[in-house]
Parts: structure tokens; sequence; C-alpha cells
């Protein structure tokens, strides 16, 4: 069958305004109609391979689940990418410390799988423990330099975490694409650079953060607040937004507009500033002034519940901007 | 094509004895004539991932090149497990420790091409250190626990080097099926571990050591060593001929064995022993008594050249024997 083809003639749920292929008819043409949940990476690899042997572009979005918003918009775009959109959903215990909240961390496996149908998810990986970490398990990646900061030092075991089981997750499904949201840009720097220096065949998409009107990042964390510290929350997008009308007037010390960030949330009760850096993007190191493409990262706990957010400075505005100048794919 | 057509009509430069396709007819009709050198890292996923959309089956034997007949019957069964034999020559920096002999390091690429053309080989990958590791690069593969005796703690940066760079030369060549000798044993099984661990889907073959018809094992190295260091590098091959006939007497105490390899090897001039031991397989943790699949482990330093053999004892006969227990593949 020719996916062009317009058999029922016209836009419709079968084909969206632009004449493309509507999610929902992908789905049931491509991929044979209604989603699955695959548990066995065995599994998930032979149905990945089988794809891929018939020429469909797999598009992942890995998640620890809870969706919110954020996640759905990550689906659509992955939904966009890919012939058949694949969200690994897994709560990763290798990037909890044993102080942090793994026990804790926020599951709805039911509603979930309702709230990816609804955005035309082919597959949701949805593995146990067992099957990521079998006993006898001792292999991990890692990423240096640009892990050393930030949530690096805030969270010592996190990235190594993120690295590894992103590296089993891209082995599993077999993706050409995957899907990451900047509000964890740190993570998202350095998922790119792992792909770049591990020769990983796959494009890294990153998103812009999606908020809440009021303009706090959505994060499956927000459920922890209670009224007044979901009220205290704001502070970081709008210190965020603060910074970003000192740079639009001129601004470039980081200093000046990092004292001013401090001050900012500190004026809100229940907060706790872990970091609140400027960083190149390229390196996470930070900068003295804003010359180039840098990240404004925050991490401040509300209560106890931590939050981050982040905002871009002199990101390239031209497409093929690229964070990494060396060699490889990007 | 039906690659069991028998067009010319009898067993010949195109067909083997047994009536399969030579690796001359699978070379010339399968990957399309000559012998191919990829240089970029990039060029490499695209003749792979054209071979795997065709449906070819992809082996892949890993070298650092000075192509002794060790390799070359890994080549051999290279071509036989694939329909596409990819050789990669590459001297990796990153396994070297900087007093070790990564500057000597025996190289002859001219020599090898040939070789490599002799059994058939497709394709040679043979990047250089600025495709493999450009300015930037800061991500590395660790396995650990197994990593941790014998040659983990001579050569402290080895293994890390290793499984980096397989990964990196994995995700360039994309194989259905690596082969490995078993004369670096904690290598292969620190890469099977790896394999697993990280659910890359490839089939890890190993490889009988490849010896001189008076036993030593073949190396690149042993081209370093002067005539007389010639008559010492046997004392490894002849101690574990020594071990293994205590086994086959009954013996099965580790410290017993170790102690007459030690001394026979000492009686040997130029000799200088880094260790010498009994290691179960799956853990390659030392055994006090030979109970099930072992490995005596030798490195000794001849004059100034480095040299490993080892020999198993009570590997599973039947085919299928499993290294490790746990999920996954192997």
């Amino acid at each position: 069958m020719d996916p062009a083809t317009d058999w029922d003639g016209g836009t419709s749920k079968f084909m969206d305004a632009e004449g493309s292929l509507s999610s929902y008819t992908k789905r049931l043409f491509l991929c044979g109609g209604e989603m699955r949940i695959i548990r066995s990476a065995a599994e998930m690899q032979r149905f990945s391979e089988g794809e891929r042997c018939r020429g469909r572009r797999i598009a992942l979005v890995p998640t620890m689940g809870y969706f919110h918003e954020g996640h759905l918009n990550l689906m659509r775009i992955g939904r966009k990418r890919g012939d058949c959109l694949v969200v690994s959903l897994y709560v990763n215990p290798a990037q909890f410390a044993p102080t942090e909240d793994l026990d804790a961390y926020p599951r709805d496996f039911e509603r979930d799988q309702t709230l990816a149908e609804g955005v035309g998810v082919d597959v949701i990986f949805h593995p146990d423990n067992r099957e990521m970490y079998p006993e006898g398990y001792q292999t991990h990646v890692e990423v240096e330099g640009i892990t050393n900061n930030l949530c690096g030092i805030s969270r010592p075991r996190f990235f190594r975490g993120v690295t590894t089981v992103c590296t089993k997750l891209f082995h599993i499904v077999k993706p050409h694409v995957v899907i990451f949201g900047k509000k964890d840009f740190q993570q998202y720097v350095t998922i790119r650079r792992m792909v770049l220096d591990l020769n990983m065949d796959i494009e890294v998409v990153g998103m812009d953060t999606t908020r809440e009107p009021d303009g706090l990042a959505m994060s499956s964390r927000n459920v922890y607040l209670s009224p007044d510290e979901r009220k205290s929350a704001l502070s970081l997008s709008r210190s965020l937004d603060l910074a970003g009308e000192l740079y639009d007037s001129g601004e470039r010390d980081a200093a000046t507009i990092l004292e001013k960030v401090r001050a900012w949330i500190a004026g809100y009760p229940h907060t706790q500033i872990d970091y609140a850096q400027i960083c190149d993007v390229k390196t996470m190191k930070d900068v003295e002034r804003i010359d180039g493409w840098c990240v404004l990262a925050l991490a401040v706990r509300v209560g106890k519940t931590r939050l981050i957010d982040n905002r871009l400075f002199g990101e390239p505005t031209e497409a093929g901007g690229r964070m990494f100048e060396a060699g490889g794919r990007e």
C-alpha cells in the first residue's frame, strides 16, 4: 500500500490538514492497529528488528511514566518523526541515590496507557527491574566532563544511571530517532554527547519545556507540592523570566544575573537553592560572561521537592546550529 | 539469486567441498566483489545499514592488525557465520597505559590487506585516532566485577579501553555476530558480559587459541622475542599442559596446580610471572578448588615482552553450555 494514497478522498481521521497521514492512520496501517505493551527486551528487539527490516523508522520517547502534557508533547513529536512510535516506561533505580525518591516516585500505569494510546503510541516498552538488571549485572556507561557540574554534583549517581539505562533502551528499541525534553537540559546534552562519542546511529531531538499556564515547568514531581509550595514553585520560571529581561536589556555578566535570580528565588517561602549557574552548553562549565550559547540552570528545593528548570541564551537560530563541533553525527 | 544454486556444476572456487558457497563466491555475489577499505565511521554505518536492510548477516572480527594465523582463523569463522565479513583494524590507544607498547605495537597495513583479502574479507574498517576519539570525546563503557582480577590488576586501563572501543565498533559496523579469540580469555568474558548487560543484539563467538607447531600461542607480540626468549616463551603452553595432566589425573586443588605451574615457568630463563591464577569463568574470581568451569590464566614477561595464555577446565561439553545464567541473550 502506498502510504501517500488518499483513499478516503480528503482530510479526515486518516489524513491531517496538511495532507499527511494522521498519526491514527500511520499507526493503523504501518504498525498494525492496537497499542502493544511489551515487557521483554528480547521481544522488543524482535519487534524493532522487524520494523527496521520493513524500512520503518522507529521513534523512541524514553520516560519514567506518570505522564503529563510535557510527555505527551514529546510523543506527538515522536509520532511525526517515526513510522513506529515506541515509548519506554521504566522508573530506573540506577539513577536514584539511596536517599532519593525512588519508592515514592509517582506511578499510574493504567492512566499512562490511556494517555499514550490517545496520542497514537504504537508500543509501550515496560520492563521490570529483573528484566533490566538481572543478577550478575555489572556494566555501566559514563560521560565524564559535562556531568561533573550542576546535577552531577547534587546527584552523584544520576547521570551514570541515565546514560546506562538509555544505552540499554537504545539497544533494545533500536530507534532511528529519540526525543528528549530540554527541561532536563544537562541530561539532554549528556545523551547527545554519549550518542556522538559512542557512534550510536541515532538522531537526538530536544523539545522545549512544556509549562503550566502560569509558567511552572511540567514535571511528574509537581504532584508532591502542597498548595503553598505550588505557589513558591513559580520562583523558578519567574526568576528565569527576570534573567531573560536582564539579558535582553544587554546584561552579560553571569554573577550579576545570578545574584538577582538567587535573591528573587529566596523571596519565596519554602525555597532552598540547590544550584543556580550559567554554563556553556558544550562543556557545562560555568561562564563568567554570557558569550555564545549558554544555559541558566536552576535546581531548587521547594519544601522537600527538588525542581529543576532552565533558560537558554544565545542559542543559534539557524537550523543546524550544532552543539558539538567534533566529527560524527549529532 | 538463490545462494544454494550450483551454477558451475560442482565444487570449485565457487563451492567448497561440503557443497556450501565458498568464501570467494559469497563475497563476489553477496557483497559485490573487491575488498573495500573504509576509514570513516559514517560511511561504515551507511554500508552496514544497507547490508542489514538487504537481509545480509554481518560478521565482525575486531583486530589491532599485524595479522597472524590466529587472526585469519577468526576471519575464516566470520566468513562462515556472515554474508558480509568486516574486519576492523585499529590499534586502540585507550587500552594502552602510558608505560605500555602503543608506539612500538607492530603494524603492516599492506601485508594485512593482502592476508585479509586471501581469506575473503569484504571490508576492512580502518579508522584513525581522530575519527575514533575526536576532540571533546569524554565517554566510556566499563564492566566492573570480572575486570577486577588478572589483567585488570596488571593493566588498569585495559578493559575500560577495550569495552569502550568495542561498543563504538559495534555501533559503527552493526554486526549480527562478532568473533573473538579465547587467548584473551578475560577480554572474551568481559565482552560477553557487556553485550548481555547492555542488551546489545549481537552473538559473541569465542574461538580456540591458534598455536605454533611447538605450542606457543600466536600473538602479534611474539615478534618482539629474541631467539632465546622465543624458547622461554614455551614455558606458558608447556606449564598449561602440565596443569592439564594434573587435572586429568584427578588433581582439583588450585594451589597445588599453581605451585607446580609457577615452578615450571621459573625454570626457564628470562621469565617473570605477572600472574598465574585459576578463576571461575563467570566471575573471574580465584577459586580454591576446580569445581565446574574454570580457567587457568597466565601472564608472563619473557624479557620485556608480556605474553598471556590460558587453559580451560570443566568446560560444558554440550552445545549451549552458557557462561552467564541470567536473562538476555549470550
